[in-house]
C-alpha cells in the first residue's frame, strides 16, 4: 500500500483477507469459474449458490462449535443483535431485560426500544476493571430476567468477561442469555457449547471477512420473530436474498480464524505488551488493564491529552488509531465504557485506543511508539504555552 | 463462461456488471488504490469509506430523482420493505395498513406481523391482468388507511401499477404510501418526486449490483423507528458498519442503469415480443399481457405442463427460468400473484417466468424458443401415452 497510513484500527473493521477475497471473486465474476445465482432459483445457478451458502454455514458453525442449523445468517453483527434482542422480546411477555452497561449501542438500543415498549431494562453495572460487578449481577439475577446479554470482549478496552459462568447462573433462573461475541471471534476462544449461552453473535468483517455478513448462533429452543420477514429465508428467521459473495467469504474468514487463532493471539499479545510497556513510561493509564483482556488491543489516556487531538495528530503522522468505538465516534461524548468503569469524563475524553491485526508488523508498533512519544511531547510544550482554559485541554489537569 | 446455462431469470438476480466491480475491488482490496475502512472512523481510512458512502448516495438519489439526504441505505430491498412497514408503524397508533393482493413476500409478511400487532391489515385487490382494482382500492381508501404499500411493478408478471394516480389519491386520505420499486429500478421510469411516493424501496443486485445493498428512499416528513437500532448510521435509521463495497457498487450500478435504460428497454422489449410470438404458436396464455408491463419480462403457462416440470426440463436443456418467483421458489404453492389475478390454481402452477437482462442476446432467445418447443412437444407426446391421472399433469387439461 506503499505510503499508506499504518492501520491500528483492527477492532472498527479489517481488510479483507487475500483468501478470503479469493474465495469470493467468483461471486463476484472476477475468477473463474463465475458464480452468480439467487439461492432459492431451482436451475443450475441456484442450486451452486445453495451449495455455496451450505458450506460457508458449516465453516461458520464449525469455528464456534455449534451445528450448521443453529446458524442464522444476517447482514452482520449490529442486525444479529437486534434479532436476537427484538426477535425473542416479541415472542414473550414484556418483562426485565438486562444488558452490561459496556455493550456496544446495537445491544443497547435495542435494548432501549423494548423499554420502550414496555419492558423494564436494567444496566448491569461494571468495576473499575469494566468486568461485570458480581454484586449488580445477582441483584439482576434476583429480578429473574427473561433477556440477558453481555458481551464476550468489549470493543473499547478489550476486557474479556467470564461468560460461562453468567451464562449458567442466568439459565439457572430461567433467562435467555445471549453474548455479542463480535470482538472475541478469532481472537480467544468463543465456543458455543462451552460458554453455554442461547445466543451469539458473530461478524465477518471484523475477522478479515467481508462486510454485509453476520450471524446470530442461536438454541433453536429460543423462539423468535424475524427482524425481515418474507421470502422465508435462513429458516423463517431473516428473509432477503442471500448475500453469497459475503456469506462465502464470511465462512473462510472463519476457517482462517479458527486455524490462525492461537498463533496470532500469541504474536498480536507480544506486539501490545511492547506498546504497554512503552506507554507506562509515557505516564499512561490502561484501562481495564486488571482484567483478562483480548491479546490485540489496548485502551489507554495519557493525561493530559484529548483522545480526538491525540488520534488527529497521529493521523497526520500516518497511524490509523481510535479514539472511542468506532461507531460513536461521530460523538463527541466520551466513552460509555469508561464512565461505566467509574473513570472521570475528563480523563475518558483522553481514551486512545490501539487494536492490532493480522497486518501488524513490530516495525508497525516500533514506529507507532516512537511517533506517539513525539506528539506527546509536542502537544504538552504546546500546553506549557498555551492560555487555559485552552481547546481540547481539560484545565484541571494541564 | 463457456457451456453455463442461459441465464433468463433476471428477475430473481443479476451478475454482477463488470464496471460495478471494477469500482468495488479496490474496496476489497482487489485492485489499486486498496480501500478498506470504517466510515465512523476519524482517520484517513475512515475518511476515504465515508467519502465513497456519500458519493454512492448521490448516485442512487440520482437515478431516482430524490435528495442525497433522503437515502437510506439497508443490505437490500427485503430489509427497505420492512423498514418502511414495521418503522413506520411503530411511530403511529395502529390503524389500517393495506398492502395490494400481489406484493412480494417481504411486503405482506411485516404486514401481517402488524396485523398481529394489532393493525388491521388489508390486501388491495388486483384485476384480471394484475392491475390494482379500481373499486377495491376506492373502497380501502373510504377507510383512511394510515400505510399503503403497492408495488411499482410485479417481480412474475412484470404487470406496473400506475404509482403516481394511486399516491396521490392515497395522500389524499393522510396516508403514508410506499412503493416497493425494485423491479421497475433500471427498466420502466422511477422518480420519487414524479410518483410522488412518501418511500420507495431499490435494490442492488436486481440492477446488476451486488448483493447486500439497497435503499429506502423517504421523505423526511415520515417518522421511522429504526428496525436496526445502534450506532446511528444513516441518520439513526439503520444502524450498523456501513458495507461500503456494496454501497459503491450500487451507486455505479445506479448510474449504469440511468444511462442505459432506454436503450435497454428497446432491446429487451424486442426480444421479449419474439418469445411473446412463439409463444403465442405454442398455444400458451401469456399472464398480465393486456396491462402495462416492465420490457424484459413474459410469464406465461402452456397447459397442462407443469411449471415446476417445465423448469426441470428446460433447465437440463441449458435454460435457467423460474417457476414463480425466486424467493418462494422452495414453495410448491402456485403463484399468488396469478391467484390474486384470478387464475385457477391448475393453470397456476403450470407458469413459467423468463425475465431478461443485460447479457440476453437474440441468439439466447432463440435458442431458449426453439428448446421449449421441443419440450413442450416431449411432455406432450409424454402425457398421450400416461395412464391418467399423472403426476404433474392436471386430468382436467390433459
Amino acid at each position: 500500500m506503499g505510503f499508506a497510513p499504518v492501520y491500528l484500527d483492527w477492532n472498527a473493521t479489517t481488510p479483507l483477507d487475500p483468501v478470503v477475497r479469493e474465495a469470493m471473486l467468483p461471486w463476484l465474476g472476477g475468477a473463474e469459474p463465475v458464480r452468480f445465482g439467487n439461492a432459492s432459483s431451482r436451475h443450475e445457478y441456484g442450486r451452486q449458490a445453495r451449495a455455496a451458502v451450505d458450506e460457508a454455514r458449516a465453516r461458520v458453525a464449525a469455528a464456534v462449535g455449534a451445528h450448521a442449523t443453529e446458524v442464522v445468517f444476517t447482514s452482520g453483527g449490529s442486525e444479529a443483535n437486534n434479532l436476537f434482542l427484538k426477535g425473542a422480546a416479541a415472542m414473550l411477555r414484556p418483562g426485565r431485560v438486562a444488558v452490561s452497561a459496556i455493550e456496544h449501542p446495537c445491544v443497547r438500543e435495542p435494548a432501549r426500544q423494548l423499554a420502550r415498549a414496555g419492558w423494564d431494562m436494567h444496566e448491569i453495572a461494571v468495576d473499575g476493571e469494566g468486568r461485570i460487578d458480581d454484586r449488580a449481577w445477582q441483584a439482576v439475577l434476583a429480578q429473574r430476567p427473561r433477556l440477558v446479554s453481555v458481551m464476550q470482549a468489549n470493543n473499547e478496552t478489550g476486557v474479556v468477561q467470564d461468560i460461562a459462568a453468567l451464562a449458567a447462573q442466568a439459565r439457572a433462573v430461567g433467562a435467555w442469555f445471549h453474548t455479542d461475541a463480535v470482538q472475541a471471534l478469532g481472537k480467544i476462544e468463543t465456543d458455543f457449547r462451552a460458554l453455554g449461552v442461547h445466543a451469539m453473535t458473530l461478524s465477518a468483517h471484523k475477522i478479515g471477512g467481508p462486510l454485509g455478513a453476520g450471524a446470530l448462533v442461536v438454541d433453536k429452543r429460543v423462539e423468535l420473530s424475524p427482524l425481515i420477514a418474507g421470502g422465508g429465508q435462513e429458516r423463517g428467521l431473516r428473509s432477503g436474498t442471500e448475500n453469497v459473495a459475503a456469506i462465502v467469504g464470511f465462512g473462510v474468514a472463519c476457517e482462517l480464524a479458527r486455524a490462525r487463532r492461537e498463533a496470532e493471539a500469541g504474536r498480536l499479545g507480544e506486539l501490545r505488551d511492547g506498546i504497554a510497556r512503552a506507554l507506562h513510561k509515557l505516564g499512561a493509564r490502561i484501562f481495564g488493564a486488571g482484567a483478562p483482556r483480548l491479546p490485540n488491543t489496548v485502551f489507554f489516556a495519557l493525561e493530559p491529552i484529548e483522545g480526538e487531538t491525540l488520534v488527529g495528530k497521529l493521523d497526520r503522522a500516518g497511524f490509523a488509531c481510535a479514539s472511542g468505538s468506532a461507531c460513536s465516534s461521530a460523538n463527541p461524548e466520551p466513552s460509555r465504557t469508561l464512565l461505566a468503569m467509574g473513570v472521570a469524563p475528563e480523563i475518558a475524553r483522553g481514551a486512545l485506543r490501539v487494536s492490532l491485526g493480522r497486518d501488524t508488523r513490530a516495525d508497525d508498533t516500533e514506529r507507532f511508539i516512537a511517533a506517539l512519544a513525539r506528539v506527546v511531547d509536542e502537544l504538552k510544550n504546546l500546553a506549557s504555552v498555551a492560555v487555559r482554559p485552552s481547546a481540547g485541554l481539560n484545565p484541571e489537569h494541564g
